[in-house]
């Protein structure tokens, strides 16, 4: 199967499926997701990716119909439907299917589950990107990972629009995460990233970043850093589920990074052997 | 038909419609909508709705495949076949149907239309509202009507669940507008109302309420305002589509407004005069 979509129980080729207009997805946006990336079949740091989910659900008082291990299970199931092994794996839940209003619906109804899975591969780390900044105008909420990425699309689609791969996000000069990614810095051997707060998500990709510093005996640092830094950082890291952690060698056509080479590949050899032992 | 349903030239009875899973509204909420109300088969003020709609998806680069004057008859088509000239008339058009990818698909793939009609009547103008208010977290683009809606939906749930009807933001004490109508305040005889910028969405009731004002020689000024003036206001006003202007009597369990009864019996003439003669 290239490309496999579910819906509550039914799925299908993806581009062949339907769901109810009436789902609150279509006029709101009202639903959570998570996705994770696998390799032998097998999905990389499932576990975390499904507790976060179930986070982002309870904040905002979606009520999931599986508990985790009956969303993993579904979750593998589809992925051994697949032809390859080597998938992005994508689920979220939205709030039910109402007459729309912006309330709430029955309480006791439980949220609609859906699933898409296509074979990608994560993005290789010798990869060096280029970035824009953008003015964040995002909402408040980005430590839940909601359906409502508008303007991260529109950033998105700026960064591609300036020839770039990447736009990251900032509040008055103070960095705070990509459109789809983290960001971080490396600056005098020490890693720095933002903390964890409403202004950004709580990056399973970062979080193995951290641990990857400890592991190392790299000093990391959680901390809300400026663009200045940014641009005058020695490493300039941006991390998702699908490329753990690259780094960027121009952001607004300005060279960046470049300067701390060996720790880079230190963390990366560190990040690629987990990756490739987990899913061995 | 008690609610219609329309996607891009197929209808039928609403809860019945689907659409396809890759619509980009199910995963990003990219799209842009308007609304209004219909009596005797009229769709009140539909220029000005239609006139909106375009403006939020040329904000947004979305690419209709309808002219305004092909919008209007679709939406007036779709109304004949209700069985009740009484109906909340809503529209929405999404960035197309693609793989999920946070860029814009083909720039050459026009928006999906989608339609819903349902037997709604607007809200007698005598009736009085209970309010909260809410810090507004919403992101910084109010100024057009998006599908990213979760934020309105949490503060119209967290107003349902405190016995209110309605949610008023606020950024810091500053008012900006409820979770689906704006907010006005009359002091002194005056009306005055949030200037329009990317914290509030241009109002087409509000708008109605400014030209009410100056037809009946009421001074009007277009201003921020805050929750304390809100409070000591003489009369606290939400207006949308399907209320034009309605009075509170409580914002967070306190009394608010009943001071200027007269000033506010004579703006709500002028709407309903307006609305009974235009939809006539």
């Amino acid at each position: 199967m290239q490309a496999l979509g579910y819906y509550n129980g039914t799925y299908g080729p993806l581009d062949q499926m339907t769901i109810p207009m009436l789902d609150r997805v279509c006029y709101f946006g009202d639903g959570v997701y998570d996705a994770a990336y696998s390799r032998n079949y097998k999905i990389f740091t499932l576990k975390e990716h499904v507790d976060r989910f179930f986070r982002s659900a309870a904040m905002l008082d979606i009520k999931l119909g599986q508990t985790k291990e009956e969303l993993g299970d579904i979750l593998n199931s589809m992925l051994r439907k697949m032809d390859c092994g080597e998938c992005f794996v994508y689920w979220q839940a939205t709030r039910g299917t109402a007459t729309r209003g912006h309330t709430y619906p029955d309480p006791a109804q439980r949220a609609n589950l859906w699933i898409m899975l296509r074979p990608v591969n994560v993005l290789p780390l010798e990869r060096k990107l280029k970035l824009i900044t953008v003015e964040d105008t995002r909402y408040l909420h980005c430590n839940i990972k909601t359906l409502n990425l508008l303007v991260n699309c529109m950033a998105a689609e700026q960064a591609k629009r300036a020839g770039a791969d990447e736009a990251v996000f900032h509040r008055s000069g103070r960095v705070t995460e990509g459109t789809s990614k983290n960001c971080h810095i490396i600056k005098d051997g020490v890693f720095i990233t933002a903390p964890l707060d409403h202004l950004i998500l709580a990056g399973v990709a970062r979080a193995h970043l951290l641990k990857a510093c400890a592991a190392l005996g790299i000093p990391a640092e959680e901390r809300p850093f400026t663009l200045e830094e940014m641009f005058a950082a020695d490493e300039v890291l941006v991390s998702s589920a699908g490329c753990f952690g690259l780094a960027a060698e121009y952001i607004d056509d300005k060279p960046v990074g470049g300067k701390a080479p060996q720790l880079l590949a230190r963390l990366h050899g560190y990040l690629w052997d987990e990756f490739i032992q987990e899913t061995a």
